[in-house]
């Protein structure tokens, strides 16, 4: 492998495997995955543990309002903004071991990389765990990252309870107890980084397809649900010719024959997935009264989105097969561009590795997609297995991850302007 | 209205409206409707008062291993097997009062009829009701007329349970006790009938289409109905590419689209509905794995069900949008063609009264579906507003059904040869 940045070539990658591992036994599932939820005692004993490494590094930990968890490599300039690193810590019920922990772990590799060349940067360096990006025990998630890019409430975020009806609020002052018993310091107000950077695992199939170990990620896709109901009438599925029926099942079918081919009139980066489906009374010998369907559309444009959503409300306004239909917004999250600059220096990086690498732009949700409200953020891919994720079964090579790990340092010398130092 | 019968013509429309108005009484819901559950105290009642309706009338009262009650007027021959007339006096939990009972109090309305005017007849006539069409509280239903015509055997059914746990056999001896308390005779073998007439609602659109207040039912459609499994891969709804998605509603999808031209390819006597539709994981924004779905297929014509069944089974082996495909048939009903001689005795009686008259295939089942396997069967239709049925809604103009009991009598009266005798 062609190395051209001493940062890159100071990463150590048996320790930052181990360091994987590690934190694959917090929570870990049998025979494979983990289980943290956010804020329980497994996501607890991680952060500690991240806590732990930051010390042995020289760094001072910090938490703030919301449990966000930060290790700081102090800068020559402590006045500078820092150059925030990190992703999250939590999981998915039975999840892998890499979504979210792998960036976290990344910053550390860097951080540790910094330390062992004792490379000294004018700008302070920090890694950040967010809490509760999944959303698993409290939804919505990416709580952390929403609050302290200024996108949601605190209030709000507290108040959410998890099925046993224990609040966020509580959850939250175990885990601070735990975190000042280990000597962290508070930080009341968000600081406004330098830069954001998170490293994650794909959650797709193309970077396996293509062979590539890591990319770079120029933005979030913008995400609308819908929901549509269609309603028709009740019959008797023997006794009613077809020319009296009002079938809701084969007006849906009408309607989203109609849609998709308002959506393949686009380009080919539009996802467009029914992933819920119910026909009532739901009896095999009654002709359909209502079908109700979701819709989740996904595309990196917003004027796409908004040509699509203009076309889905017209269409729903139409007669399908003598019904009628009525279409409602559920959720609607803007897509976000990732800075221009900090995407050039990223690919800048992956080009080192990695030449012919795709841009991709995500289809998941990340924290990236609230701190690009903030400050400069992107972020890289790096790939998993069968794009597999949330699931046990969630798996990462090693040499993959290695090169994302360099790519980032690479990318982080550049931030910092080592070199000139 | 032109009455060129005299059997028709002593049809008495206030009393057999009375009579109709009074088994509505019977397990009456409010504000409308009934509820008289198979061998449930109230279609006990219903049978008693049956039973009462047929004494006054000097009609002897009989019953079966079944429970099926006969009110038998005697012939001069009574070797002769009797003209059977009916239907079914249960209904669905939430039903209209018109269903079942309507084709049992013709029957009375005629033997009143017989009874007014003294007419003689050689062979005796029975009007019968049938016990468990409905099948609401013991599945499957059809149970009298199904045993009485040797289709099925009464150990199967008397095994039956409702929900509580109650064998038919249980609610069998209770209903027998109060038969036979009442003085009805038991009679331990099946009569072969002469003939079975059945008038029933039509439970569809067609007749109030046309204004018809009556028409000749030649048959009754077969049924076929199939579970069709499609299976593709779950996946992230953002992630996945459309090229890598194997999306199982996207295949349940296009093998329906396949399955419904397969069913156009054929005349317009084919109803296809497809009833339940589920999807699994059944979530937003998760790809779906699995689709499930029912089909009801119904044809008069053996041949052209027998030939949609090979085309649907050749669809299913195919790839659909990536997606495998499983067909399972879950239950078959062959189609019944009606007595060609009795079908042009009750086509001449319904000319008296509407020359206009469609003739009809039933789609929904009835005891004359079982009957016509043992003995000449035919049926007439009357219409119901909308074509709701099996709802409190259910409703009948009285005028048409006081037209379709007076062509029930000229045919009857043919059938018995009553101006020869």
């Amino acid at each position: 492998m062609q190395v051209s940045s001493s940062l890159a070539s100071a990463i150590d990658g048996e320790l930052f495997w181990n360091d994987v591992k590690a934190q694959a036994q917090i929570g870990a599932l049998f025979p494979r995955g983990i289980r943290r939820l956010a804020l329980d005692d497994q996501d607890n004993r991680a952060r500690l543990w991240l806590m732990e490494q930051g010390e042995t590094l020289g760094c001072s930990a910090h938490y703030d309002a919301l449990g966000n968890v930060f290790l700081r490599r102090e800068g020559r300039d402590p006045s500078l903004p820092p150059l925030l690193i990190g992703s999250h810590l939590d999981s998915q019920p039975s999840a892998g071991a890499y979504d979210g922990t792998l960036g976290v772990v990344a910053g550390l590799a860097v951080i540790r990389a910094l330390a062992e060349r004792q490379i000294e940067h004018a700008r302070p360096v920090e890694v950040v765990s967010w809490t509760n990006e999944e959303g698993a025990r409290f939804a919505p998630g990416a709580s952390g990252s929403s609050w302290f890019a200024g996108r949601r409430d605190a209030e709000t975020i507290l108040a959410m309870q998890d099925d046993d009806g224990t609040t966020f609020k509580t959850a939250l002052a175990d885990c601070v107890s735990l975190l000042k018993a280990h000597g962290a310091h508070f930080r009341p107000t968000p600081v406004v980084p330098h830069a954001f950077l998170e490293l994650h695992i794909e959650q797709g199939p193309v970077l396996e397809d293509q062979g590539a170990p890591v990319c770079v990620v120029t933005g979030i896709q913008g995400v609308h649900w819908y929901e549509i109901e269609v309603t028709g009438q009740a019959n008797h599925a023997g006794t009613t010719p077809e020319t009296s029926r009002r079938d809701a099942f084969m007006g849906a079918l009408a309607l989203v024959d109609a849609l998709k081919k308002a959506v393949v009139a686009h380009d080919d980066q539009t996802r467009f997935t029914i992933g819920r489906f119910a026909l009532s009374p739901n009896s095999v010998n009654t002709i359909p009264q209502q079908a109700r369907f979701t819709i989740d559309l996904r595309h990196p444009d917003p004027v796409v989105l908004e040509a699509l959503d203009t076309a889905f409300r017209e269409l729903a306004k139409r007669e399908w097969s003598g019904c009628t239909a009525r279409l409602e917004v559920t959720s609607r999250v803007e897509p976000v561009a990732f800075d221009e600059h900090l995407v050039a220096v990223l690919d800048e990086a992956v080009k080192t590795y990695w030449p012919q690498a795709p841009r991709l732009v995500s289809g998941a949700f990340h924290d990236a997609i609230h701190l690009a409200h903030l400050c400069p953020t992107a972020m890289l891919f790096t790939p998993c297995r069968a794009g597999v994720s949330h699931h046990p079964d969630e798996h990462i090579e090693r040499a993959d991850a290695e090169v994302a790990v360099r790519t980032l340092a690479h990318a982080v010398e550049q931030l910092l302007q080592i070199r000139n130092s």
